[in-house]
């Protein structure tokens, strides 16, 4: 266990300069651009421009731009949302980085690669005094957890599992709050959410006795009526990674959460264990959360129904709701209104 | 969250070689010096003669040898198992770390500073194909935990706090155990530990994501009979720590625990949160340890009772063996034969 550090001021070198130019580079299909329409998805008005290279198999539906033409129109940095086979960065990539570097642009990275790790894109950045940002890499000393309740209020989505709509669930609420004249902040805490923040960090790279330290910074203490809407990460009951999940409530403090869910799976991810109940998860939540957070509470389910006809999502829905006496919804498909009520109400102004 | 990748060869190095050296520098007193007495304390065998500098104030109380000493009487690593002032590892340790190179031995370090960022070290090493071990870093990849039950038996010591003298306990139930025919080893989760055990990592250092599979590295399977004895690390109570306590516990699925305590501390360590009780450590121990073995349980309590007279400890001690119906000792001034009554009696052969 290590002494409490302060937060060095490298850690604010998580922040991406907005807006961005999409690279592309030759990706054969569009799931290898997966975090890219992620982006585009929800952060549209930051997507100024794609740049692709010949081969390329994607598209994200905005325009082609040149580098020239992206500094021009207020690009800040080129964003890599894609993956690349074999985990090392092609040279004829490596040069379209160099240009961009060189016409101006910092370089934001989602691969297994570091950019920094390639000499001649080290030494273009250190030439023209631009940033470097490896998302998927968390090389940033935070401190520990100081577990002192700090100003603000704070939603995290837990699971029964991984991959089941977290990241999603707190996007989705983000503009729900915010429609409905709430002052909310998507708070990013995987490699795809903190391209759509600009900031935090991908919680899972971070060195163990850091996680509930670096939530405390992804989520810092704010105005008493603003909301943090952090995404969350794994399982209480997921045996591979429910250290991630325990520190991530801890360091949230969350005075609210919404449980995800998936309901065809039956098995966790990667593992043989059995999927968790959903009261299960709220009543773990809420004991352990206690630490922290005397008054946590749940506020709702999210439910991925996509496998479902939609008779039958609406009854599983209807059928959460009476058994849990909380909002349940698809965000996808149903919208968030039923969770932003009941935050409303739980969270009078 | 991260898909499951095999264990990389890389992993292996965490073998340290034995014999030791033990490289002392110019350190100012014997705090400096606390890791390399541990090491002492517990391995003397391993610890073949210590080098100090002109002005070396500690004395670890083994023969001062050269290099060329060190080497024909077997060494194979020499161990820096102290603390330098500032974190840079001054000029004249590095020519005699290279020098320790040139003879032939590897080089352990628990400095902050990564031997291998230093050129003429790094250039050293690779001269004369010698490894360099960083025991407060981990570089390896792990495997994410499987949770998958493995054969082998495992305790593990949780705390009411850190530092309250989980490495210590087991360390103290190796020696006893082995003295009554039973087959256990210390497994290291904390840098002194590394250097005691010649293999492990500092839990606290790996990414969040592969605590629980670092510790399944650490504690693999192994002879049904066999009792790995896992160094604990934090509280599943500490606000900063539970994340880390918590792989660890499902990365061990331990089949036994000890609680371990200090009756004189009121807040936990570094935070201002109150101590919780040793029944509230046995509860949730169990309830969370059951995910990756449902037969987890409590095999005693151990306290350190240094800040206690002689019958006030005993008193105390008697009265939480009565209230928890377990044997409780403090394993350096009483031993801890209750502990591996308790064990055997538990888990017959």
């Amino acid at each position: 266990m290590r002494a409490g550090l302060g937060a060095l001021p490298g850690a604010q070198r998580m922040q991406i300069a907005t807006p961005y130019l999409m690279f592309l580079g030759d990706v054969p299909d569009r799931l290898a651009a997966k975090t890219a329409y992620g982006i585009v998805d929800w952060r549209p008005e930051w997507c100024v421009g794609q740049l692709r290279l010949p081969g390329c198999q994607a598209d994200l539906g905005i325009p082609d731009l040149t580098l020239d033409e992206a500094v021009a129109k207020g690009c800040k940095t080129m964003v890599i949302g894609v993956a690349n086979a074999g985990g090392v960065l092609p040279e004829h990539w490596v040069s379209e980085v160099v240009a961009a570097l060189d016409a101006g642009l910092d370089v934001a990275s989602g691969l297994h690669a570091r950019l920094g790790a390639v000499p001649a894109i080290a030494e273009a950045a250190e030439r023209n005094g631009r940033q470097l940002h490896d998302v998927r890499h968390t090389d940033e000393t935070f401190a520990t957890g100081k577990g002192t309740k700090r100003p603000g209020l704070r939603l995290l989505t837990v699971g029964t599992d991984c991959s089941v709509g977290k990241k999603y669930t707190v996007l989705a609420l983000e503009k729900g709050m915010r429609a409905r004249g709430l002052d909310a902040d998507f708070r990013a805490t995987g490699q795809t959410g903190v391209f759509i923040s600009g900031r935090g960090a991908a919680i899972d790279a971070v060195v163990a006795d850091f996680i509930s330290g670096a939530v405390e910074w992804i989520a810092p203490a704010a105005d008493p009526r603003h909301w943090d809407l952090i995404e969350g990460q794994g399982s209480l009951y997921h045996p591979s990674f429910a250290g991630v999940s325990l520190g991530l409530l801890h360091g949230a403090q969350a005075d609210a959460f919404v449980v995800c869910h998936e309901p065809t799976r039956t098995t966790m991810r990667g593992v043989g264990h059995k999927l968790p109940t959903i009261q299960e998860v709220i009543d773990l939540t809420v004991q352990l959360g206690r630490l922290t957070n005397p008054d946590i509470r749940p506020v709702g389910i999210a439910v991925n129904t996509q496998a479902l006809g939609e008779a039958e999502a609406r009854k599983l829905l209807d059928d959460l709701a009476a058994e849990h006496g909380l909002p349940a919804t698809d965000p996808v498909r149903f919208g968030v209104e039923g969770l932003v009520d009941r935050i409303v109400t739980e969270f009078p102004g």
